[in-house]
C-alpha cells in the first residue's frame, strides 16, 4: 500500500511554497494533454492543484499518468514550481503555481460518474443527484453548505455553552403525544402491540429536565413528523432548542437576538441590527394578511371596507353584507401593470378561492378603472389620502371571507414583490410576532391550540378563559425572518391546574389527559419553576443562510417529498421473520 | 405574577456580598422553626442559600413563611447577612452568609413527593427514580453527571473541530442493514408494507461521505439496537462517531489519544500518559484470556500445557488428549485463600462451564495442594519459575475448552481483583487492542465478520482469504479502558472487489449483496479514498468517567433493562386509526 499521507491539501500551495517537495491526495479532475505534458487538476475537499507530469522529468510518471481518468483517485510526491510565463490562472488561488510530479501511485480507479462532478454544471435532475449524493458532494456546492451548516451550529453550540446552558440528549424512542402532526411508530418486540413514537419534538422533556431544575438547556436534535411533505419540509429535520427556568420573555427574545448577532457575524461576516421588530399577531394579519411577514417587501395591506361602503359598487356592498372583509394593496410603481397581466394576478388569486380582483390605477391625480364610475370623487381623493397613493400606483383589492381575502393578499403581495423584484436581498427582516390566540378553530370549528397545549395563556386574559376561550391571547411568539417562520417559543403553564383546564377546554376526557399526559399532569404538582422556551428550525434557517428555496440542499442525506431515501432505497420490505418477531402483520389486502 | 427574575444563583453569595440587596428564586430546601426565626435553604442547579425569616423585619414574610412546604417554588428578596457567631458552616459554599429575607413569593406549590429529594437518601429504588427522573434530577448527582456528560461532549466538539473535523448530521430513518443486531422498524405510512430501519450506527453513511470527499468528519449521534439488554446496555446510546481520508491508523491513534488527554485535563483534572499501550488480540487472549482486559488487575494468566503433560495428573492428561487449554493464573499473596473460599470459586467459575478448579499454594518454598503429589519436585520448581510464584502465593488453573478456559479465568481475576482490592483506582488503564482476525465462527461454525464487513484484511494476510479465511488479521482495533471496550474502529476496505470478496466469503448471494449494499458497493467503484475510522462509546465512556457501574446514571430519560421508559410509560397501545393509515395489523391471537 502506498504512502497517502498529504504534506498539503490541494488548495494550500502558494507562490511561497516554490521548490519545496510536497504531497498530495486526491481525486483527478480534469486531465489535458498538452504538447507532451500531461495536465492533472487534482482536488480534494478545499481545492484544486495543477500537476504537471514531464516525461523529461520523470517519464515512469508520465507514463503512467496517461492512465488516469477522471475520479481516480491517486497520491503524488512533487515539486512546487511557477506556471510558465501566461498560464497563471487568477480565477484560482493555487493559479501561480503547479506541481511537477516525480512520484505517482494510483489508490482507486473509477468507473464514469452518470453527471459531471464539475460544479459548473447546473441541468442535472435533482433525482439522480440524490441517488448519487456522494458524487453531488464531489460537486463542490453540497460540501459547502454542509462545512456552514457545521459551523453554525457549532457557533450556537459555543454561544449557549458561553451563557450557562448545558445540552442534554433527549430520547428519540418515545411515546405517542397528540401534538398536532402524525407520529411515526416503532413496535416493540419485548411488549407485542405496543409501541414507541419518535418525538416530534423535546417539548415534554425540556419541561420535565426545567421540572428536574436543570435551569437552562438547551439541545440540537431531530424531530419526525410523518405528514404530506411541503417543499421545506423533511420526515426529519433539526431543531435547536432552548428551554430556561426563572427568566422572562424579554431576556428570551434577548438571548435570541444576540444568538444571531454572533452567528450573522462569525459564520455570514454581516452586522445585525437588534433589537429586532415586534409587532402583535392582530397586527401582522391587519398589516400582510399573514404571521409571517416578509418585512423587505415594501408593500402592506389596509382594510377598505369604509371606503367600499360609500361607493355604489353592488359586488363590495354585497360582500359587505355577508361580512366579506375588503382589503387592498398599493403596488408602487403599478400603473405600467398590463390588462393582461391583471388577468394574470386574478388567475393567481383565484387558487386561493378569490372570485375577482379589483384595481385602481391613479394617473392624472385620478383612480383609473372599470368600477371608477361607482366611486365619487371625493370618495376617490379619500382613497388616495388613505392609502398615500402617487401618479402611477396601483391600488389591488380582494372581497372575500376574511382569511380568504388574507391568504389571497398575502401570496400576491409576495408573488409580485419577486417578479418585479421589490426585495432587498442585501437586508435581512427579522421579525417577533407576539399576541398569538392561545386557541384557533378547527375544521369542525372545535378549538385546538395555536401553538401547543402547554402554552401559558396571556395574564390579562385569565378571566376569558371560561367566557370567551377563542380571545384569549397567549405568552407564545414566533421569530419570523424573511419571511419563514423560523423559530416558536412560549412561556409554559407552570400551574397544574391551568394545565388541567387547558386540556379540559380542548375536550380531553379525564381518561385521555392521564393516558397521554397523566405523568406530566403529575410532574407538574410537585413544584414547577416558571419557565419559557423556544425552538428553531435549524434546517429553515440554513435555507435562508445559504440563500436556497430546497431544503435538500442543506441536509446530508435528505429524503424525497415523497419521504424516500433514493440512495439507500428506503423505506424496503423486510424479512417476514423480523415482522413474526414483532408479531405485526402487513395487511396486505388493503395494499393489494 | 411576581418578577422571579434573581440576581444571584443559590451558591453564589459569600461574606463579600454582605449587607447587599439581592434576589434568589429556586425550591425549598428544607426548613427549621427556630425560637421565632424561620430557616429555609433554598436550592436551585447550583446549590444552597439560607434563608431567614424574622418576624422583627419583615412579619408578613415570616407569617407567609410557616406556609412554605419542601419543594414549593418561591422567589425572594433579601439582604445578604453574617450568619450569628458559631452559625457558620464551614461544609457549604454560602455557609458564612445568610439571606434576611423582606420580600416573598410562592410560584407554586408541591405535593409531598414520593421520596426525599436529598442528595444523602440512598436507598431508593430505581424503579421509583425512573418514574419520577424528574424528581431525582433534584438529588444532585444526576444533574452533576448531566452537567459533565455534556461538558465531555463540548470539549470532544472542540478538540475535533480544533483539528478539522465537520460534524455532520445523518438520517434516523434509514434501511435494515445486516450489522449484526437486531434493526427498529418504523412501518412507512406512504409506501405501505415497507419500512425504515433505525441505524445501529451511521457506518455506511460516514462512509459515503469519505466517498463524496468530506475528508474529515465526525458526529455525536444517536444509535439502536433492538437487542436483550445488558446492565450496560440500553436500546438507543450514544456514540462519538469518526471517520477521515487519506490518514493512517497511526495518526487515529495519535487523535484518540489527544483527545483523551485533552478531555482527561479539561474535565477530569488528570494527566495521561501517552502513547497508550498496544497488545495484539493473541496476546490479550493468551495473557487474560479477553480482548478488553482490565490492566489496572496485576495478575496473567500463562499456559499450563506443558507443565501438565510432564505431571501424571490423569484429569489434565485426559483434558490434554482432548485438545483442551490448561492456563494458571497466580494471585499474590492468595495463600490465605481458606478451603471454602476455594470451593467458591469454582462455584463461581463453574457458571462458565469449568468443571474443576486446580490450585497450588506455595509454602516454604514448595507447591502445597491435594493434587501437588501428581507433580515431581523438579516440575513443581519448573512451574514455581515459570510463575515466579513466592511463598504466600496461590496458582489457580482451569483445564477445558479453549474458550471456555479463557473466559472463566477472564472472570475469576476480575472476580477476585474487586473482592481483594487488587485494582488501584487511581490509575486509568487505555489499551489498544489491534490485529483482530477478520473472521470467526458463528454458532453454525459459519464465518463472520468479527467486526463488520467493511473491515480491511491485514495486507500482509490477503493471501489467506482464499486458503484459510479464519486465519486472515483484520485492520481493527478497539480500545479499552480499565476492562472496558469503550471504541471500536478499522480501516476500510477502499477496493469495491475486495469488498465483493467479503461479502461472498460471508455468503451473501449476488441478490442479498444488491438488495443489502447493492447501492455502497456501486459507490465503491466511483473513485474510493483510502479512508480508516473509529466509533466511541459515549455512554459507557461517561459511565467510567463518572465511576458508576450503572449506565441509566449518565443518561437524562433512560430504559430499563426491559426496554421501557418507567416515566412515560412507553412503549404504549396506540390508536387503531394510527395503524389502519399505516396498512399494518397486531398479530393479537400470538399475542394472547
Amino acid at each position: 500500500m502506498p504512502n497517502y499521507l498529504r504534506s498539503h491539501h490541494c488548495a494550500q500551495l502558494r507562490i511561497d511554497h516554490l521548490n519545496q517537495e510536497i504531497s498530495l491526495s486526491g481525486w483527478v479532475h480534469r486531465r489535458r494533454d498538452h504538447g507532451g505534458l500531461i495536465f492533472i487538476d487534482l482536488r480534494d475537499h478545499n481545492g484544486l492543484t495543477q500537476l504537471v507530469f514531464d516525461p523529461d522529468v520523470n517519464s515512469d510518471c508520465h507514463t503512467l499518468a496517461h492512465q488516469l481518468r477522471s475520479e481516480w483517485v491517486i497520491t503524488i510526491k512533487g515539486t512546487v514550481i511557477k506556471r510558465a510565463q501566461g498560464m497563471a490562472n487568477p480565477n484560482m488561488v493555487t493559479g501561480e503555481i503547479e506541481v511537477q510530479v516525480n512520484k505517482l501511485d494510483i489508490l482507486s480507479q473509477a468507473k464514469t460518474p452518470p453527471f459531471s462532478v464539475c460544479e459548473e454544471t447546473e441541468d442535472i435532475k435533482e433525482d439522480l443527484r440524490l441517488k448519487y449524493r456522494y458524487l453531488d458532494m464531489r460537486r463542490g456546492k453540497l460540501v459547502k453548505n454542509l462545512q456552514m451548516r457545521h459551523k453554525v451550529m457549532h457557533q450556537v453550540r459555543n454561544y449557549l455553552v458561553d451563557i450557562g446552558f448545558f445540552e442534554v440528549s433527549t430520547p428519540i424512542l418515545c411515546k405517542a403525544t397528540p401534538e398536532g402532526a402524525r407520529d411515526y411508530l416503532v413496535p416493540s418486540r419485548i411488549y407485542p402491540g405496543s409501541f414507541y413514537a419518535l418525538p416530534q419534538s423535546p417539548q415534554i422533556f425540556k419541561q420535565l429536565l426545567m421540572i428536574g431544575g436543570m435551569d437552562k438547556y438547551f439541545q440540537i436534535c431531530q424531530c419526525f413528523r410523518d405528514e404530506d411533505l411541503r417543499a421545506d419540509r423533511q420526515p426529519e429535520f433539526s431543531q435547536i432548542d432552548i428551554e430556561m427556568s426563572f427568566e422572562n420573555i424579554d431576556s428570551l427574545f434577548k438571548l435570541t437576538e444576540e444568538m444571531f448577532t454572533t452567528l450573522y457575524e462569525n459564520c455570514l461576516d454581516k452586522k445585525l441590527k437588534t433589537p429586532f421588530k415586534h409587532m402583535t399577531h392582530k397586527k401582522c394579519i391587519d398589516d400582510y394578511g399573514t404571521d409571517k411577514p416578509d418585512l423587505r417587501i415594501p408593500m402592506h395591506l389596509c382594510t377598505f371596507n369604509d371606503f367600499a361602503k360609500k361607493s355604489t359598487f353592488s359586488i363590495f356592498l354585497n360582500a359587505l353584507e355577508k361580512k366579506c372583509l375588503i382589503k387592498a394593496m398599493k403596488v408602487p410603481g403599478g400603473a405600467d401593470i398590463s390588462r393582461r397581466m391583471i388577468d394574470q394576478y386574478t388567475e393567481f388569486v383565484s387558487q386561493f378561492g378569490v372570485k375577482g380582483l379589483g384595481w385602481f390605477k391613479m394617473q392624472d391625480d385620478k383612480l383609473q378603472s372599470s368600477i371608477a364610475k361607482f366611486f365619487d370623487d371625493s370618495l376617490q381623493q379619500e382613497i388616495i389620502k388613505h392609502t398615500q397613493m402617487n401618479n402611477g400606483d396601483l391600488l389591488f383589492i380582494i372581497a372575500d371571507k376574511e382569511n380568504v381575502t388574507n391568504q389571497a393578499l398575502d401570496h400576491l403581495r409576495r408573488h409580485i414583490a419577486k417578479e418585479r423584484d421589490l426585495i432587498d436581498k442585501s437586508k435581512d427582516a427579522f421579525l417577533w410576532v407576539t399576541d398569538f390566540p392561545l386557541f384557533e378553530y378547527d375544521d369542525n370549528l372545535e378549538l385546538q391550540s395555536s401553538h401547543h397545549p402547554f402554552t401559558a395563556p396571556h395574564p390579562d386574559d385569565l378571566d376569558l378563559l371560561d367566557s370567551d376561550p377563542v380571545k384569549v391571547r397567549s405568552q407564545s411568539y414566533d421569530l419570523v425572518l424573511n419571511g419563514y417562520e423560523i423559530a416558536s417559543g412560549s412561556q409554559r403553564i407552570h400551574d397544574p391546574e391551568v394545565q388541567q383546564k387547558m386540556f379540559t377546554l380542548l375536550r380531553l376526557t379525564p381518561e385521555e389527559i392521564k393516558h397521554k399526559f397523566g405523568f406530566f399532569v403529575s410532574a407538574l404538582s410537585y413544584g414547577t419553576p416558571p419557565h419559557l422556551g423556544i425552538a428553531l428550525g435549524f434546517d429553515r434557517m440554513m435555507m435562508i443562510f445559504l440563500d436556497t428555496e430546497n431544503i435538500r440542499d442543506v441536509i446530508a442525506f435528505p429524503k424525497t417529498q415523497k419521504a424516500s431515501d433514493l440512495m439507500l432505497e428506503a423505506p424496503a420490505k423486510v424479512d417476514g421473520e423480523q415482522l413474526r418477531e414483532l408479531k405485526i402483520d402487513i395487511d396486505s389486502e388493503e395494499i393489494l
